[in-house]
């Protein structure tokens, strides 16, 4: 008897949607968002996500930050494919003897996010578990992306060399509740040096660099000591706690130079850094850790 | 300190909403799904809801019938509406000692589910809730309405006819979890003999039937010995079950006779029953009842 937290989140999915009625999108089931493309010079994104007491926040967290981080991570989906929010959608379920005041700052929160990031909250859902179950927030938005904009995970090639912003590690402190979604700095890079393929870490560098390869077909070389640490944070923290919300790109190495110009005087306060190469597949650095939701542990 | 359970479902969303960054849409919150008109011939729904364990189904429930019920209750919506699904975003939270069989079985009953209603999956997200709380399933879908078949909540007017599909009451002996969602019925109604208001009846008929006639800005008059009782069940389980997923409707009385006429041509099982009609505001019967999701009553 096979148990979810034996399995892997990467391989249950596969698995549940082996005979599944999938459709043909332009982004595969790996990608940050699913793209919707009708025809016309703009894509619909679709994207849902959730967060849980005990699990992405403690039941004793600031409710508007609760509320702030359920959107903000959605938001930065959108944002890692070169688009942004249209339509939000806010489920809540929560047992019957929650405070209304703990939900009005929630809310509060929630808003806050959407006005910052784009959007407009369109419906929702709101029901009770049973009292002791966690509280949970599940949101799904509608995004748009203009079609020359559009950044997938898996187009990245070898030779292309790959960039984060931001400094990565020790979310736990508090980044992770408060984390500033990088909407701006996405739209300005796909207008102005449009990566080969983007993705938001979410999981941590180590679980999601080797996505991003292995879906552009890749193998990866990482310069470790380049890696951008929070401070206070080990080089193992930065790549593992994950929840970061940094955008790493790929991108071709003779554009770099004018990129990491650029970029210092558009974004003065937030670092970009060079952090290795994408190589032949079966090359490269092997890595292993980041988050897995089921296992529940930084592996 | 006011709890969740003391204010009720209804008041609580108009609170929540009171302050947030919401979009002007052709249906309001009030209805079954959110209409977004980016002013071609086809206008664009947007619908999540979510199922619980211990509230929506019990734990030992056939987890392929669990999880029919969780896109079958959102294709109910959209039909509704005088639409139809597109895209689906599944998400699942469950504690990770889950069993990979039950999940696998849970995503044959969405599949089947999906294949009969339309639409393919776009995405998802899984995540793990702490141990012991419940398992939860939400859906998010994206649908889509031709712009001359659109059939708000709030668009009926005093004198017209009210109508039900089906027989109501009694959901809790199974038809809950294996109900067949409108689909067909209100793809034919749109087409034939439009509506001029109609929604599904998800709380029962008690707690519905006053939402469609205040969003109309009309009463309403039952004839409640017309009322189409379930086998075995009373008026009063007819009324306040909830979960009968039938259309109730609001047409010219004068097109009723054709209707009904037509109708058993093209559904011969499926009753079509005048249970009513709209009159003035203030008069007309008062009703109480229906399932509410935070008293977790019928009250």
């Amino acid at each position: 008897m096979s148990l979810l937290r034996d399995i892997g989140e990467d391989p249950l999915i596969e698995r549940l949607l082996r005979s599944s009625p999938t459709g043909t999108y332009p982004a595969g089931p790996g990608d940050d968002c699913a793209v919707i493309d009708s025809g016309g010079d703009r894509m619909q994104l679709l994207k849902t996500d959730a967060i849980i007491s005990g699990v992405h926040f403690l039941p004793e967290a600031p409710p508007d930050q609760i509320g702030w981080k359920a959107v903000a991570r959605v938001a930065s989906d959108f944002a890692a494919m070169g688009g942004r929010a249209e339509q939000w959608l806010i489920t809540l379920a929560t047992p019957a003897d929650t405070e209304v005041a703990w939900l009005e700052q929630l809310y509060q929160g929630i808003g806050h996010c959407i006005r910052q990031c784009g959007g407009v909250i369109a419906g929702g859902e709101t029901c009770s578990v049973p009292d002791g179950s966690a509280t949970m927030i599940s949101i799904a938005g509608t995004g748009v992306v203009e079609r020359p904009h559009l950044t997938l995970r898996s187009t990245a090639a070898v030779g292309q060399s790959l960039l984060v912003t931001g400094t990565l590690g020790g979310s736990i402190s508090g980044k992770h509740l408060n984390f500033t979604p990088r909407v701006e700095e996405a739209a300005w890079l796909v207008s102005h040096f449009k990566p080969s393929a983007m993705m938001d870490i979410s999981d941590g560098l180590a679980k999601d660099l080797p996505r991003l390869a292995s879906l552009s077909g890749c193998g990866f070389q990482l310069n470790r000591e380049t890696i951008p640490c929070t401070q206070g944070c080990t080089i193992q923290q930065a790549l593992a706690d994950g929840e970061d919300y940094e955008l790493l790109f790929a991108i071709e190495p003779d554009r770099c130079a004018a990129l990491i110009d650029a970029w210092k005087r558009q974004f003065p306060e937030l670092p970009l850094t060079a952090i290795g190469t994408l190589c032949d597949p079966g090359s490269g650095d092997a890595m292993e850790g980041g988050w897995d939701h089921f296992s529940a542990r930084a592996d």
